[in-house]
């Protein structure tokens, strides 16, 4: 059986994630058993809640075992099958982890699905048309529930969940408008991803200088609001939600380190009458085949034109993650496997 | 026309509202028109949200204009009228407002209601078959959505909406906790109201001193909260909540004044998939008729035996309206006028 490389969690961060977390290990993939079958993982993805995982408190997911494989989704290729409906050849994503194979009990529900490659490149089942886009689906379609002519905001515009929702939120009919750091990803946000605007949060000391800027962006007030980040930027997008608004809350990256995040006015919620909900969209597994199949034909006819960090071989994989913690990465971040 | 004894809302406070806030002034009932009804009013209704209108901030009301009588709810019965529906010696709920007659267009729609008190004495249709009933069902039924066996919390448990939040989720089978102010109302919320327990905030520094209480009084977490205060309070309810709780946020009566509120750990909205959804039972009229007939069922059978705490005359009630906000009354705030 071929040699496994595999990165593991060697210790819990304190404070920031640091490289040191994490370890390069040797193993073997074992012989296959009746039922199972060996994939070759041709991209691994990178995706915030796995810092999440990192720690060891009470979260959504389960912590992340100390020694064990990291946990994620990867798209590849079935080299070996003991498995009636997989064959050598099949192209499949799964949640295969960081490591270069997996042995993959199939019989067992959602572990392994056979993807089409024909008008979908491989990688982007990990992103546009894979978890971080049906996130982006559940939470613009089943939370914030967007009207013809009403105004959508989105916070870590050009990731792979931004990408996605100004495609779905552009074919509803909303004025869409983004939050991203930096000149070049708002210039591309803008001019690639169809979002109406892009509101740079680096230019912003303080949240009531970024709120001015979204009230800008925004004349009629913000209807729907998809939060990936908490903090400042959450602060600043609140006191602009017109009434009967809904917030989405998908992820709180600038608190994945632990420091206190706390909300400033949170008055708000019932002087507008907001709807503010957290989800997951692994808890809603009814709805993937409907977001991804809207998924497939935004990207199939060019409508969404997801971008790619791509960092080369596994052992890249932990400078690559903190760097996608700090917003370095530019769209989906991934590693390449082969 | 009779007398009519008014107070007008003289300056809007800094900080803390003041007595001097409010002028007591002299009119007459002006001769009616045609299509209108003299009431004489037998009682004003003090709530929490006349807190908000006395700023001149954004809110979901509109502010109370200064110089002009501060509005409110008043039951009564009509003098003298000029609309076909309604005659002398009807027992009837409006908005008539801090004064002792009112003038009502009763052709506008849901301006005047006749009201019966063959099995619900007047006083109650501004408690727990008014206002306040009305706004513990919206946030009951139709935002915390409780199921038999869990757990719903209320703060101000023993005030005219905690008292009937209390009956109406025992009616469901839910373990129902209340959060109060001392040890007479929190004896009086298990012994009088139905709470399973109820919880002095008073004993506690601290919100996480709160929250252990909090824990004890719901071993198996809480479900569904209802929050009329804020602050302290909210924080330490929120890391009690279980995975898919639910939060209607129905006052912040703790940030009235204008201090900062901030929410301590927004993330546990995430983390434990919660919905946090603020209203205004004004919006939702539909629901009404349906609230008020069960309300009024659970009064007339005993189920539900409001407290009132009851000030005598019109001069009398800028204390007790500042005495509420300070949490000293115990049970329904009213001003008797007659």
């Amino acid at each position: 059986m071929p040699n496994n490389r595999q990165i593991h969690l060697a210790s819990r961060p304190v404070g920031e994630a640091q490289a040191s977390n994490f370890a390069l290990v040797n193993s073997e993939t074992p012989v296959l058993q009746e039922g199972q079958v060996l994939v070759r993982h041709h991209y691994l993805s990178l995706d915030p809640y796995m810092r999440g995982r990192m720690n060891d408190a009470k979260s959504y997911a389960q912590p992340q075992p100390l020694g064990q494989t990291m946990g994620g989704g990867t798209v590849g290729e079935v080299v070996e099958s003991r498995h009636g409906k997989f064959n050598a050849g099949d192209k499949v994503v799964g949640m295969g982890g960081w490591q270069e194979y997996s042995v993959v009990d199939a019989n067992q529900l959602g572990a392994l699905r056979k993807v089409d490659t024909t008008h979908v490149p491989l990688s982007h089942y990990l992103g546009a048309v894979g978890m971080p886009g049906v996130t982006a689906w559940y939470g613009l379609v089943k939370i914030l529930a967007p009207q013809v002519g009403q105004t959508m905001v989105v916070s870590a515009a050009t990731g792979a969940v931004g990408s996605a929702f100004a495609a779905l939120s552009k074919a509803r009919g909303c004025r869409t408008v983004g939050i991203a750091g930096g000149p070049d990803k708002c210039q591309y946000a803008v001019a690639e991803l169809g979002f109406d605007a892009c509101i740079d949060y680096k230019l912003h000391q303080d949240a009531a200088s970024l709120s001015r800027a979204i009230a800008e962006a925004c004349p009629a007030g913000v209807d729907g609001y998809f939060e990936n980040v908490g903090g400042m930027v959450l602060d600043a997008v609140l006191p602009r939600m017109n009434a009967f608004g809904r917030i989405a809350v998908c992820g709180m990256i600038a608190g994945y380190d632990g420091q206190p995040l706390p909300l400033a006015y949170p008055a708000l919620i019932l002087t507008q009458r907001l709807k503010v909900q957290g989800f997951i969209v692994s808890e809603h597994m009814e709805i993937w085949p409907e977001a991804l199949k809207e998924l497939g034909s935004l990207v199939a006819t060019g409508q969404l034109k997801p971008r790619e960090s791509i960092a080369q071989g596994l052992a890249a994989a932990p400078e690559a993650f903190l760097g996608l913690l700090k917003g370095k990465n530019f769209g989906k971040q991934l590693v390449k496997l082969i």
